[in-house]
């Protein structure tokens, strides 16, 4: 095996360029294999495969620097830098992450995981190397998905003023996790129609020397306006802002990129080099599913098929089914994703209610504020996302949804601990940064049933509001308690004394849970389950302060301005003698694992919650 | 006056087009006059008289939707909507607002207050339209200088898809708050040279036919490829994303717009009216000065000269001055600003260490993660930034700096209440949103000698450093307090019993004046100053909640995940008989008005505080 001889970084500039394709056979062979077990980034690493082992013959590292746009496609590059045994633990609890790490190895030299970061950062490492007198190459690779959003943007019109090198290669599948959408996208699908036969650039001066006479010219223009201007300079919307473009060129073709990256480099500015990859490349399954092999669950590799068909309904199909009702109740409810139809389930609503649904590509921010619009129209928009990526949208929220007090749904997927994706995807933040905005309303489900009743709650409310629901299986439990929601008002599940367990969303089913152990203990225990996060229902925090000789929150958030921190307040304006017990995520970053053994690991889980109330019970007596 | 026979919406349509200059002249005399009294944003609007005449000449309001970005250029827009009773009250407290705001006009559809929203919000207007079978037109009108937000970059990508009506209006006056940066300024610059003698698109052609050959068209763009295609169609780089163009236009000659205008609305898809306008055109100090009259204070209108000139520093000018001296110290202090050289105190930085500093244009997103990209390549970079604008880089700050706990500082300008700019602008949300960020530490100075301290200390820290500060005056009192900054540790200021006020920032110098008065009526009162709002300093804690009776938190931001938050919990797991007070802004928005009269209405002011305390202790005796 050639990937055998591969034990660190640089081996692969000792591979015999005619064995270029087997290496890449054998590496697509390598990740299919693993993937299909552990689960992982598939069909973004089959395309990449050709592209980094490109980068990796031109480029020096770790002098050189390296960073990867959203990071989920680094496989290969992780592999070619001596992690090939990390695959076995891959994405698992302490095992190899799915994304850059800096703490991983040198090569990774800048962490990556959301959008369109990678042109900002590779600036910044540009001009860090300059100021320091430092001469290495530094190239950020960007997805035509990722070039959707904003950020990439601002970076673009920064590197336009650069009159140093600075390399940035545009992976382009025509693919964002789902389609690609907007003026972009239709623009680089227009030079890869136009040119796919042209060697960079040169062939267009020879079409036009053929034209005998200017007046031709001007019928061309007239006539064909757009295709021409494809013609006389592929990429000039990037030569527009002062960026020199190269490109396009087949991202399966190793020497051919490797030509194209030695122009780049000679270059004194910012190049975008335009590589043509297909996702899933060299697995027809993936291939012909790109979305599906987007992240996929470990998976039958003859025939593509999950190892493990899902046999129970998860928050997002629940919420994909309440959105199509809702959609066919009232004609003002409108859907806005951003680049996800398949991950938050609004494909159905998209099949039924086309006219109705807007995927506005990676791009959070205007998401947010085109749903300000659409509600300053009169319209009922929910806006589907997940949480850690709703981040993105912080000031949009609080500045173009709720100063206006504007009737915007946000449906917040992945709220909680997502697993294996690790740090920067776990949606623990969301209480935190929404409950600091003014006219915001947060709900949070405990089972099915209730992600249902909150949806239909909402958009009817008539304000903002948010409802936050965990990645996974959609907890079945405590059907017969469906009360009807009630604005600002948390339901009682049991009253017991003793304990009061106050518990918000996912954490519901861990308090009853950690209600049979502490009975089993001899403890009564009662359980409240929040509903709203904000605004607090204070009756219900009377009641189980006043009723209770410990009141415990429990939330899967930080602990700063999140769910406990409110029962806290308002306990302590009560005067009560109850003691209080906050479980919380602590103040730190999550790394990847199976979510049951982060739970343990940080101390949300059921024993030692348990544990800690007990303990807290003993205190107190 | 003709402008005495504008009363109300459209009035404008009864005036006569010969009398439009003589009505443009009369309201700039009117908003210099008024503005030189009330102070405001003159130069915006001073270049956008005729533009806004031209629109509402156009437009049918208030069906039509007319959408200001960042909205401070909309003083005409009022004048000419029946507010001109209005500007007596000028962002004053109860008075009108600088700023477009729903609640003011039925005329005003949708507020905005920070950049590069319109175009989304218009998007959303657009499609709410169609979906309820509307007819009216929308038109967002957007600066050069917001065009460098990646936001609107987002909304543009979206809109090329339109298949229906929607005017975007670009207001292009070659300015930011200061000189506009980037690739799309040069590009936008390029257009207005190349095109100022054409006729919208049709001279293009006519310079085309005089050439006899092919040949000869391809050795001009051989020779001048950049300038050539610019002649073969102005506003290609929006074209190319599928965006209509037409333009440039003079944004000073109403009957021109009028045509443009008209134009634009037979388009059925998304399209810009690029309009050139002068920013403080007509009033010559303002043309001479954009920055100086970008947000001005009153003024002498003979000279332009500050109607009450300074005389006391304020915090920004404390932070120039230190900037100056650590880039002299430390050759890796680097400097970011998104567009505010002036506005944050960087432009000494600037000019003495030009290779050193970076104006990324309207771009908070991009600044934060090419500041994260500077830290990654060994350099210590601060980013100068108002505390609301900073919003827009919460997951910035989240996912690219502090996961990977890089040293960068950010200076934060405006934090608390900031006053006449109201709502939009209040910078009193970030101890809140920073805090809920795992690695991030938080300092706030109590006086001008600390700024300089915590600077000092934030650029050797090694890690995410948040230094929070508000606008106007630097205190100058406390100047015998000067312990140096020690990681996490408060200051003790006054150690005398019964009450313990902790303060953080700007609230050290209320807790002085609060302390004053309660001595007054007899009262002991300690201060502490928290110095660190993230981690708070248990020791300081512990001495609190152990030798008082009552622990007063003061801090100028929501309460919610704030300062008080954190000594609530702390005290909480202290099981102290210490009562504990919050005082912290409510969770609500806070309008426009003079920052005293403001911390009146909400409670934070001195007297306020003082009672509350007073009633507390007696509630605790």
């Amino acid at each position: 095996m050639l990937l055998d001889t591969i034990k660190g970084v640089n081996d692969i500039k000792n591979i015999d360029p005619s064995d270029y394709a087997e290496l890449a056979q054998e590496i697509r062979s390598f990740l299919i294999e693993k993937i299909s077990k552990t689960g992982g980034h598939l069909g973004s690493n089959l395309g990449a495969v050709e592209l980094t082992m490109a980068l990796h013959l031109f480029l020096n590292l770790p002098e050189d620097k390296l960073i990867w746009d959203v990071g989920h496609q680094a496989y290969t590059h992780k592999l070619l830098t001596g992690r090939r045994e990390g695959f076995e633990n891959l994405r698992k609890f302490g095992g190899m992450s799915g994304f850059p790490k800096r703490k991983e190895s040198d090569c990774d030299c800048f962490d990556t995981g959301h959008s369109s970061t990678s042109i900002s950062a590779g600036l910044g490492l540009v001009m860090a190397r300059d100021i320091q007198g430092g001469t290495n190459t530094v190239v950020s690779v960007i997805g035509d998905g990722s070039l959707t959003g904003g950020m990439a943007y601002e970076a673009l019109n920064n590197a336009a003023k650069l009159e140093t090198n600075f390399i940035v290669v545009l992976n382009d599948n025509n693919m964002s996790i789902s389609e690609n959408v907007g003026g972009m996208s239709k623009y680089l699908n227009n030079i890869r129609t136009a040119n796919a036969y042209l060697d960079i650039k040169e062939g267009v001066y020879n079409t036009l020397k053929e034209i005998p006479k200017g007046n031709k010219v001007v019928e061309g223009i007239r006539k064909a306006k757009s295709s021409f201007k494809h013609l006389v300079v592929p990429g000039m919307f990037f030569e527009d802002m002062g960026i020199t473009y190269l490109g396009p060129v087949d991202g399966h073709n190793i020497p051919a990129m490797l030509k194209v990256f030695q122009e780049a480099k000679r270059t004194r500015n910012a190049v975008i080099v335009h590589v043509i990859t297909q996702k899933g490349k060299g697995y027809s399954p993936a291939e012909r599913h790109p979305a599906r092999f987007h992240g996929a669950e470990p998976f039958d590799i003859a025939t593509g098929i999950p190892a493990k068909p899902r046999t129970t309904a998860n928050y997002t199909d629940i919420f994909s089914t309440v959105m199509t009702k809702l959609g066919a109740r009232d004609e003002k409810v409108v859907a806005i994703t951003a680049a996800m139809p398949d991950g938050t389930g609004l494909k159905r609503f998209r099949n039924m209610y086309p006219e109705r649904f807007f995927d506005v590509g990676i791009a959070e921010e205007h998401a947010v504020t085109f749903a300000a619009g659409l509600a300053a129209g009169g319209l009922k928009p929910v806006v589907a996302v997940y949480s850690s990526f709703l981040q993105r949208a912080y000031d949009q929220i609080l500045h173009d949804v709720c100063i206006q007090n504007l009737p915007v749904v946000f449906a917040i997927d992945r709220a909680g601990l997502v697993g294996s994706d690790g740090e920067t995807h776990q949606g623990i933040f969301d209480l935190s940064y929404l409950s600091s905005i003014p006219n915001m309303h947060i709900m949070a489900p405990k089972n099915k049933w209730e992600l249902s009743d909150m949806m239909k709650f909402a958009v009817t409310f008539g304000g903002p509001v948010a409802i936050r629901y965990p990645r996974g299986e959609a907890y079945g439990g405590l059907k017969e308690y469906r009360a009807p929601i009630e604005f600002g008002k948390a339901e009682l599940i049991y009253a017991e004394g003793e304990v009061c367990l106050m518990a918000a969303g996912s954490m519901v089913k861990t308090a009853v849970e950690v209600r049979e152990r502490l009975k089993n203990d001899g403890y009564k225990c009662s359980i409240i389950n929040a509903r709203f996060v904000k605004p607090i229902d204070l009756t219900a925090v009377r009641w189980a302060a006043g009723y209770h000789k410990l009141v415990v929150s429990l939330e899967e958030n930080v602990a700063s301005g999140g769910y406990g921190e409110k029962i806290r307040e308002a306990m302590g304006q009560m005067k009560t003698s109850a003691g209080f017990l906050q479980v919380a995520i602590p103040d730190e970053y999550v790394e990847h694992g199976n979510v049951e053994q982060l739970k343990k690991e940080i101390g949300i889980d059921t024993e030692t919650i348990t544990e800690r109330i007990k303990k807290e019970m003993e205190n107190l007596s």
